[in-house]
């Protein structure tokens, strides 16, 4: 069997057709599917339809609830934090993200805070939810332990993500969405399948050393970018959506594979409203022209192009909603295995 | 002539007194001396009152004004952008970030921005002001370009620095204050001066090749930490610190070392409340709990410590508080100078 091209929109009625069938309400499931196909459409296949079974497992072993209900735990007038009740962090995190663009267009800027919800699949999403309504958003989450501490040697902190979106006139908006280690740990999985070295600077053995062994590196640690940059990128994030939401910190946090316990983590979402410090007209004509001059600037050797944040990712978004997301065999086959354990209707 | 150790208190007394004599008043004095002084006690010597002739320099060929006055330009209820009107960095900075604070109290969190004022020094000191009433302090600012975009060869973004800082019960706090590149620049000068190579990873030379020679460097560009993720870091300060606040971005910042033109930059900071998300004293038990957990984690060979970020400028400032900053003979010299031509009186 070949990789198949898969229409998103196709896609999409599968995904929230298979969640109907576990019982998740059709907006959220609708919700919940659209994050995982906009990580397909963006390339970004570990956080796309590949994980669906994981989720429909989690909610079967009733360690995932399917109908995900927000509670106010703690609100301010800029701030709040919601309890998502142990159910589907892309439901969680999208109505966080709208209660803070809610606040930053009557206040300036606002955060929401989340906490008792699943992995909510990429930053992306819910950062461009902002931008969408010409806000930057702010997106930051926490992840199992997997990264050492900077001189250290055993996984203390997740590869905990920031993204950061930024609206502009007409070129692509600024996208930033980044782990706070070099690699993703799915980047060393796939090495190892194929039985291949890892470069240096990715990650370190069980004892701590370079390794450039993807067998040695899965046994020991992710490397943070920049060194103890990156470990106090992980650690303030960590904080921010472990500590202060009340959520699991550090190696408190289950992971996401975990398919015998729940594994809640926390959100911090933020929104900020260009018109509370500028004409947002004149915001979208510098930050294009920061772009077009990035763009043009001077290319090392071998460089075709100079790509803004995200910029390679709303490309390859583009030629999929064109051409169809390219589904692999394996991933094809379990979304099949699914939909007929579940009796649902798969026309792909 | 020696390094001599000089107490903190000395030298801020020296560094108002010569302010003051160019007509800064004195409650501004005594916060511009104060952060010049905080960076030597930190260790951040190329942030300390080494810059204090550059200060008077440029104040003297008019490019700096003495009286740091700030405007209100926008204000909504969460947010505020200010005007410092051509002063003083750290004065406007640590106005802003009380401004910042006052909204957080009131609101949850708060932020506030400012335009057309100087370089601020350590971005770690406006984060301190939050960290010190108990609250989360965000400071973002934007640098004259010398980092390449990733793919690139030309200088367009500064090392635009982001700082974190984080309140902790008997832990010191957490003060992540970070450059978006992997090594300041001057580090890369130091190497120049003492004829020795700088490791790999550091720097670029002019044609986008990576060098280990120090005056390729030099004539090259810094690299940012983790390639296209410190680049992203480095894009969004700027457009946070440079054109949200309506200040010069990218190319259009001005070196510091300009002594022909003002060098205006813009910031962004931000404070958060502890207690509009959860009980601030649960929170600082759980930051300490995680501090001691990361310090008695497993550590790589030869590693003595593990730290958290800011612990050792932490530890550096409680021994120099008590022994006195060590001042090598250059600064002081450049120190005596100023003072006599001033008319200072200078006992140290």
């Amino acid at each position: 069997m070949d990789t198949i091209l898969i229409q998103a929109e196709e896609l999409l009625e599968t995904a929230v057709a298979i969640l109907g069938k576990i019982g998740v309400p059709v907006d959220q499931a609708r919700t919940i599917a659209s994050v995982l196909v906009q990580a397909d459409l963006r390339g970004i296949g570990s956080h796309g339809v590949l994980r669906l079974p994981a989720y429909v497992h989690k909610v079967q072993c009733g360690l995932l609830e399917t109908d995900t209900r927000l509670t106010v735990i703690e609100e301010r007038k800029a701030t709040v934090l919601l309890d998502a009740g142990g159910g589907f962090g892309p439901v969680a995190a999208a109505e966080a993200m709208l209660r803070a663009i809610g606040k930053a267009k009557e206040l300036g800027m606002g955060s929401a805070a989340v906490r008792n919800a699943s992995h909510f699949g990429i930053a992306a999403y819910y950062a461009r939810l902002a931008v969408e309504e010409g806000l930057i958003g702010v997106v930051i989450s926490n992840a199992a332990a997997s990264m050492a501490p900077f001189g250290g040697v055993q996984p203390m902190l997740g590869t905990n993500p920031i993204c950061v979106g930024i609206p502009t006139g007409k070129e692509p908006a600024i996208l930033l969405d980044m782990a706070s280690s070099v690699v993703a740990r799915g980047k060393i999985r796939l090495a190892q399948r194929e039985g291949k070295s890892i470069p240096e600077g990715w990650a370190l053995d069980a004892s701590g050393v370079p390794t450039q062994d993807p067998d040695e590196a899965i046994a020991g640690t992710l490397l943070p970018i920049g060194g103890p940059k990156g470990y106090g990128i992980a650690l303030v994030n960590d904080i921010l959506s472990g500590i202060l939401t009340g959520s699991p910190s550090s190696v408190e946090v289950r992971s996401v594979h975990d398919l015998k316990n729940p594994s809640p983590v926390g959100f911090f979402l933020q929104a900020i409203d260009l018109s509370a410090f500028c004409d947002p007209e004149l915001f979208y004509e510098r930050v294009d022209a920061l772009t077009e001059n990035l763009r043009a600037s001077e290319r090392a050797d071998g460089v075709s192009r100079i790509y803004t944040p995200g910029e390679p990712e709303w490309e390859r978004e583009r030629e999929r909603r064109e051409n169809g997301i390219p589904i692999g065999p394996k991933v094809m086959e379990s979304l099949r295995d699914l939909a007929d354990e579940l009796g649902v209707q798969m026309d792909l």
